[in-house]
């Protein structure tokens, strides 16, 4: 076990919390609040941002869509440019957050800002950020990872840089209340599969990492369950919850995979189906096929987190024990069901997997295109 | 739930990653390594940390002792202040580590170190610290808290200031290897006091806080029982648990009890008790005094730490697993065994904490002197 961690960001955690942007922001910052569609506008969010920065200059840029994409942030990177924006403020949930991410990046690129994907540009500053989380899920609100879509092109893909982790985020449980259950939904998925990508892999033995990710798979299973007796109770864990699912620690010195992320974005580049939901069709199919590295573990999840009974067919009881939960969510798991009818989808997204260089995937780097088109099969 | 929280220590974990120093402080700091007895000269810890500072300039400071004494602190402030050192580097447990933080604050204050720990010198800045950890045990090397002894008057005190956090901490289990046993087990128990001071508080529903202190506790009863099979992967794992026991994720937002160290301190300044046996020692007593406010808890103690089945007695039963816990490891729980046949040692500690001002102890303040009083009178 060998790894290098810390986690800076300040986390702002409570209701009433989001009055510490006021504080949390130089006075002197001339700030840009970025946001998606509006909703923030309808559940008071929006107010309670304003009346804290009232002491800032500020202006805003809205519009942000789910899975954002380059060209709507190309906007939001001119108008940081021609204003002279020294401070990014995310309101919002993963999309905003990962696209003021990328914002605050680009703006300090010359060129154009897809390089910082490709890698021609490399991402050493940073516009700093602050983040006031309006859905739990993805973790990007402490975390220095981001993942943008380029319409022109399909495709969908990330970043890492420690430069664009937030220096502080307010995770106040109230900014939820008005939430779709779909998007609670689709929260409390994502977050479980972030888990699994750091936990469901070859060694064991990690005592912290592993008991901290089997705390959070637990928690999402009973928050799962709970599911119709929402509460304050219910929105905190559930924030606190999903911001541990990916904020580097379970995941420090250990082997993670991230296959099912990889093949999972495709089906969004391509038929625009929700993150998480992506996610939950790839996963079962994928830990059936790696079965023979991940067996193990899969056997510790079923005993630690599900509470199942030792037995010859435990790892298949426990990816059933997924499945069930999915289906408790009312997340469908088949691919038919979202690429439609297309007989050429799998090879659709093995092609996309080819171009973008995703041809040794999972964390023993064993699933090659071959192996992703098995595991696609399995998932129709 | 409402708290602020961050952790920005840089953690380098594992085998070989002393070398981590040379990169971690700036080149042209001016470093004073801080030490105690010389034993990192003979399991080579030194040898080490010497190589890593082969680009720096530095000095040292040896002989700071278990229960770090503020009349051998002062004479490495006085060095660090002749010298202009501007960077200090802590190598060893969390003796040298608190010593350390009291150096750092104190150095930059004209007035008597003493200062800073009655409060009439407010901790604001202090000197940079790095820390090369030797025995996990206290935590200190990623959180703000220090405690040291004054001699002259038998009074062991802490502070706190996010100013003392180191800014790095390099985690090397193979630095525990030539440890004593005795020192190993003080360790583990020191850390499962703290995870208690944390956990064992009144109201539950913290599902992430509530059930990452559970893992630690498992892993410390797991790695207690493992004491005669010590490999890497054990040593690996007390580090990490260790500190996890007490960098601030677990108690963020939670009650927090700390009466069982205040009152144990005393018993380290009156006779020199090991801290973590001066805990083992006041603890069950505590527990089973304050049962009114701590059932709940407890209870839950005892069905997911150590997996007992329901009963009315559960709570009693898990008290007496702790201290079967302490049994396993040969560490006493009887007060007498430290204090001697002195009939006044209640008093004399009762007498203490009136003086320090803690007249209302726990998470509820419910531990009057007499209360402490009965307590002590239990642990006899």
């Amino acid at each position: 076990m060998k790894f290098s961690y810390a986690n800076p960001t300040i986390i702002h955690f409570g209701q009433g919390q989001i009055q510490q942007i006021s504080s949390s922001i130089p006075k002197n910052a001339k700030v840009l609040v970025i946001y998606g569609g509006g909703s923030i506008k309808k559940n008071g969010v929006y107010d309670q941002v304003v009346a804290s920065l009232s002491q800032h200059s500020w202006s805003e840029f809205s519009g942000v869509e789910a899975n954002p994409t380059k060209e709507t942030l190309d906007k939001a990177i001119a108008q940081v440019k021609a204003e002279n924006i020294d401070y990014l403020l995310a309101v919002g949930g993963g999309s905003v957050i990962d696209g003021t991410k990328y914002i605050a990046a680009a703006a300090l690129h010359e060129g154009d800002s897809w390089d910082l994907i490709t890698g021609d540009y490399k991402v050493d500053n940073a516009i700093p950020i602050g983040v006031v989380l309006t859905l739990p899920a993805t973790g990007s609100e402490s975390n220095m990872g981001a993942v943008v879509t380029r319409k022109a092109t399909n495709e969908k893909l990330g970043f890492l840089s420690p430069a664009v982790r937030p220096k502080f985020a307010v995770l106040d449980p109230d900014a939820m209340k008005t939430l779709p259950e779909k998007q609670l939904v689709n929260g409390l998925v994502d977050a479980w599969v972030h888990v699994c990508e750091q936990y469901i892999t070859s060694p064991t033995g990690h005592m912290v990492q592993e008991g901290y990710a089997e705390v959070l798979l637990r928690n999402l299973l009973e928050l799962g369950a709970q599911f119709n007796q929402r509460d304050d109770k219910w929105r905190a864990n559930l924030m606190w919850t999903a911001n541990q699912a990916l904020n580097g620690q379970i995941g420090a010195g250990m082997p993670q995979d991230w296959a099912t992320h990889m093949i999972g974005h495709e089906l969004t580049a391509l038929w625009g189906v929700d993150h998480a939901r992506s996610l939950a069709i790839i996963q079962p199919a994928l830990l059936r096929n790696q079965l023979e590295y991940k067996q193990a573990k899969i056997e510790q999840m079923g005993r630690n987190v599900f509470g199942l009974e030792d037995s010859a067919d435990l790892a298949e009881r426990t990816i059933q024990s997924i499945e069930a939960f999915y289906a408790s969510l009312h997340v469908d798991t088949g691919l038919s069901e979202v690429s439609g009818d297309k007989s050429d989808a799998i090879e659709l997204i093995i092609e996309k997997l080819e171009h973008n260089g995703y041809t040794m995937l999972g964390e023993n780097r064993t699933i090659t295109p071959d192996v992703s088109r098995e595991i696609l099969t399995q998932a129709l």
